[in-house]
């Protein structure tokens, strides 16, 4: 069973998810406006509040059930050289997350958030963009699918990841054909390879830009570019923005699949919030390039969905407050 | 039953405080470069994690037992107009945070942290500190034993906070008269006064700068100058210095008690890290002047400890990940 027969239907999809719930937004502005602390003072976490209460067409929103999953992928073009990393690392790191090892197993649980892990054919890699395109359209929608189908619609809010040896090059090459600028405008140094290395990225890059010159619809520069986590991870993303999940995005290879959805409708990523800065060179162009201010920058370049999972920490505290405090009237305080 | 009897001995307990464990650091650093992610992947969360160690004296530190203290006092001050709201808050806000109802008790509660509120003698204020001393040699003295006596040495991390109304002003001054400058360099809008009041709250410190030129003492400017939360406040994170009590700055009115403590001994913060930057103006200024880098900057200025209580979100993250992470050999993943 599938949401969408085709890319053309899953665009259709996401391009007509509604928007938030007006009336419970108001609802949460009204509710700020009372409570027990001087006009402004808790910043930020007042929006997000508010933010998060349209999303989940409640006045007073909930923390309590986020949801992550992480999705992994392998990738053809890794024969060029362009991770610190062998390509057995993802198999093994799917393990790990499995037997509770990896960061983000730790801040899940840290969170209590129901974690998912997501292996998409992890022995048949993706096509190595620079001779061929990645995926076909039907590897593509099948990707898109797993995604789709692993969000759960009840969750307060949702957390994407992904493990993938290779996919720091394959997002940068996504980046750069969805916003403009070249190769080394985009790959950044993954996993730790030295300066060679990050040539030799921007070399890539810039070859499977030209292979691909042709293609310009969004869906096509997925198939063509990207891979089958950053698919899933797209599919993802566009269930939670049709069911109404808000939805915090982590770094840059995240941020990849999500400027995918904004090519596909501009308001595919009103759901979203970004969750941190990440270290990876390009990250910050790309938040800019799709209209996000990060909630932390604490300098992590892990992926693994870890930097949006610790913002979960800064998105329950805002909920925490403004469903949790007392107004002026109940608490009997002066002024508000 | 007091730890010290004099501001003197206070300040002999303060500069023999013994210094982070290294063994239990150097096991932290050992540990980290083992486990399952990139050199360096998770950014400032390994530097915390290996610090908390280091104060904590465990390899592998936790973060399940953190403790909230706040202090609320009284300021004579108030009557030069410093302030948008009325005195008589300071005392309905403690009755709000017994009742559960404010924004710290909401991040106390999502973070597991034990709280507990101090009401310094509220309907008793200080002196107004343009017409003498805010307090006595014994007053002060009292205020520190307070802060002292309420930290549990058995504590993973000590968030300590503040509520009192016109106390950004007092705040501002003692950072004036410790750290140089003028009230303008200093005040805030605090809860909210207009251009006039910070104009007010500028000429107020400057006066109060005025009268007291001739001390020098830190602790005897904590006297003239500060508040009983404020000396509350710096007893506490003295304590937890003495203690070795990892401890998370709030706000600018937190920093400003812990400044008086910088002044007294060099290394008194070696065990505090700051929680954020909150939006009162010369925060950024007093935290630089601490040699203190924020984990946050999302424009709070609520004071309570909310900001330190929301940053104890990143600091359990970033031990989750080290306590809890797979090293490469029990996970059986290449690399490390």
């Amino acid at each position: 069973m599938t949401a969408f027969a085709s890319l053309a239907d899953f665009a259709a999809l996401l391009r007509a998810a509604p928007d938030a719930d007006a009336a419970a937004r108001a609802g949460a502005v009204a509710r700020n406006g009372q409570l027990t602390k001087p006009p402004g003072a808790l910043g930020r976490l007042e929006d997000l509040a508010i933010w998060v209460a349209g999303w989940q067409g409640r006045a007073q929103p909930r923390g309590d059930r986020p949801q992550v999953l992480i999705f992994a992928g392998n990738h053809g073009v890794v024969a060029q050289g362009v991770s610190a990393f062998p390509a057995e690392v993802t198999v093994q790191m799917v393990a790990n997350f499995r037997h509770g090892g990896a960061a983000i197993n730790q801040l899940s649980r840290l969170h209590g958030a129901e974690m998912a892990v997501h292996a998409l054919e992890l022995d048949r890699p993706t096509g190595d963009f620079t001779q061929g395109p990645a995926m076909s359209e039907a590897e593509t929608l099948a990707a898109l699918t797993v995604g789709w189908n692993a969000v759960d619609p009840l969750a307060d809010m949702l957390v994407v990841g992904e493990m993938g040896i290779g996919n720091t090059t394959v997002a940068a090459a996504l980046a750069a054909k969805l916003l403009g600028g070249a190769g080394a405008d985009w790959v950044g140094r993954g996993t730790g390879v030295d300066d060679a290395g990050l040539a030799r990225k921007a070399a890539v890059v810039d070859a499977g830009l030209a292979r691909h010159q042709a293609i310009t619809d969004p869906l096509q520069v997925l198939a063509a570019l990207g891979g089958r986590e950053i698919a899933a991870m797209a599919g993802a993303m566009a269930r939670a923005r049709v069911e109404r999940v808000p939805l915090v995005l982590d770094g840059f290879i995240t941020c990849a699949a999500a400027a995918v959805l904004q090519a596909v409708a501009p308001g595919a990523l009103d759901h979203a919030v970004a969750g941190h800065l990440s270290a990876e060179g390009a990250h910050g162009r790309l938040l800019a390039a799709l209209g996000k201010e990060p909630l932390l920058s604490l300098g992590l370049r892990l992926g693994e969905g870890s930097g949006a999972a610790l913002a979960l920490g800064v998105l329950r505290g805002a909920i925490a407050c403004h469903s949790g405090m007392a107004t002026f009237a109940e608490a009997g305080v002066s002024g508000g």
